[in-house]
């Protein structure tokens, strides 16, 4: 029994995302098919890689991750099959397993990745539009159904990777920046846990607004108020208790936060 | 095989839901994971009281029902696993499992609930602010698999549980109000088909509009017209044929309703 | 093992989906249920048809695909279960399975359906508005588990079908219209590649504005720029690199669409 799971920007409205599951169940019909997430922002490579770091390291060793945020579909960009560590990745070759790429090295597990050449592991008849369903479900099955990593195509050696902004270490403390807002409007700063272990008290400044101070957690505050807090997987997080901070500070990605450390 | 349930309000867009299937299927992966909604309005915990009390009668005896609408997650409310009746409830102890508990006591049925202590059930790394993930998805997938439920933690004799408004008998017929309003925009009063079994005409007031008598199906009216049905879950409900009695009405949760018999 | 697939107009919201899923597993355990989509445009069949259309064919032998965008539930509209070509379907008999019919049709397929008459094959309470829960999701579960179609009624020998729109030949080339927006914004019309298959160049014609010849792919063109192309299914679609085509030009289902070719 495998798991496949999908991260698509499909949404689920046009049935995109069930194509590719009835691809799926056709050629390996024992796979568990999870989905991750069909709402990423269109064509945002980089949110996707993050969902994708976040996510995968919840699954068993094993798990064959399909990513399909692909606005290179159709041009000469390349898509890849890869083990990654403990979890396998299949979508194109656009820096989607980014984060994936640098826990494994960071932990020092093997890698090997491989291009999607052999039609063997595609659909009869290749769209220019939907490689989710020609090329990416089919090649997910395959994999599942037990075929040889090294028997879809050609080493890939030079994956793409994506620049994820690090934070500077400052006089004061850390320049970071939003990296996304989520769905509660809840924004993730690319400064993590480790970064302010040894800190004393911290004042956070986003938009002009000073936030003093990172709390325990969500239930603290009084509803409507600015807060800070380490996330659930080590980021700091500025977030309104029963609200929207995205919104509330109208920031997205990118937008600059500093931490002064006293 | 046990099938375990998910109500959250999360959304799908971040990969949270995900990752609580990815935590369960690693624990128990036989487990069939059914989505009921990820889109209640956040932190309602009324609302998804209603709904999980709509939705559990119509799976099988032995489902796992895990309900994540935790606004205070951190805090010190208790996690809690219970056996209701025929079903298993495992979430926060914050009245999420109001409605079953309702009807297993109508039904005379056996309930046990436990506290979720044990760290042996739980992720090694348990956050402030996603027990869905480090709690509540590990306690299911365990009960899943086998554990005992006394296995958890102490016994819990009692149980929070949320006021849900009841009609109130008048000289005319009935006081009621709408409990919510569903995504079609029908809005579901808390009076029930029984409470009005014996009655001849009625009317129905709401928002200064009178709905003259109750319809045996929507397909009746006129396409924009503001009708009264029974709902299929035995509720008082008002709908308008084609569209979206919410919006016409600017009515929601609380709004009141009066039933006149003649 | 059989496959079940769902679509809706139910959205996921309200746990009405989750309910189907409930009484689907009660009755076929070992059925794997695939969404296809519950974002279909309330009580838009025909939308949902050609939804289903592009999606089946992309399952395997023997699925058993529910359909529930039932404006009639509660009237006298039947209901049917059928086998279609490769396929079984379950719904109303309101033309939803119209595509898999021509298809089947074109193919010199086999098909039988038959009226959803026998009450061993509902839920107990058979309610007047959701037929989804009592009447499709039971019968689509026994169909699974084993049932004989022919055990389900009376045989449908003139089932529902909508008229889906076809382009005109006209003297400089076709007549068409768009078919429906899907959720990137892109506008399907319902003129095919084998309708151009030797066209030299061809202009397309849409609320007055020209658009110059079909691309090979979306990834050609530069951000912002209105394009045609074929899309994976082998209709004219026609977009914008990285935006809504939809928004853009003001345009839904039934826009007129002209095609000179040159």
């Amino acid at each position: 029994m495998k798991i496949i799971t999908l991260l698509t920007d499909f949404t689920e409205t046009d049935g995109y995302v069930g194509i590719m599951k009835g691809v799926i169940l056709g050629l390996a019909p024992a796979a568990r098919i999870v989905d991750l997430s069909h709402d990423m922002p269109p064509q945002n490579v980089l949110q996707a890689a993050l969902t994708l770091g976040r996510c995968a390291p919840y699954f068993p060793e094993g798990t064959i991750h399909v990513g399909v945020i692909d606005p290179g579909v159709g041009t000469e960009r390349r898509g890849m099959a890869a083990r990654i560590g403990r979890q396998y990745f299949v979508g194109p070759d656009n820096g989607l397993c980014t984060r994936l790429i640098q826990d494994a090295k960071e932990k020092n597990e093997p890698m090997e990745m491989f291009s999607l050449d052999t039609p063997d592991y595609q659909l009869p008849e290749v769209s220019r539009s939907f490689h989710g369903r020609d090329v990416f479900a089919p090649a997910a099955a395959h994999l599942a159904a037990g075929a040889e990593l090294a028997s879809f195509g050609e080493p890939i050696t030079d994956p793409v990777l994506l620049e994820i902004p690090e934070p500077r270490p400052t006089a004061k403390g850390w320049e970071g920046e939003v990296l996304y807002a989520d769905a509660f409007g809840n924004l993730t700063v690319n400064i993590r846990r480790e970064q302010l272990a040894d800190a004393g008290r911290v004042d956070i400044l986003i938009k002009g607004r000073n936030i003093p101070g990172i709390r325990d957690t969500f239930g603290e505050g009084e509803p409507g108020e600015l807060a800070a807090i380490i996330d659930s997987f080590g980021f700091l997080s500025i977030c309104i208790v029963n609200g929207s901070a995205a919104e509330r500070l109208d920031a997205s990605a990118g937008e600059p936060v500093a931490v002064s450390i006293k």
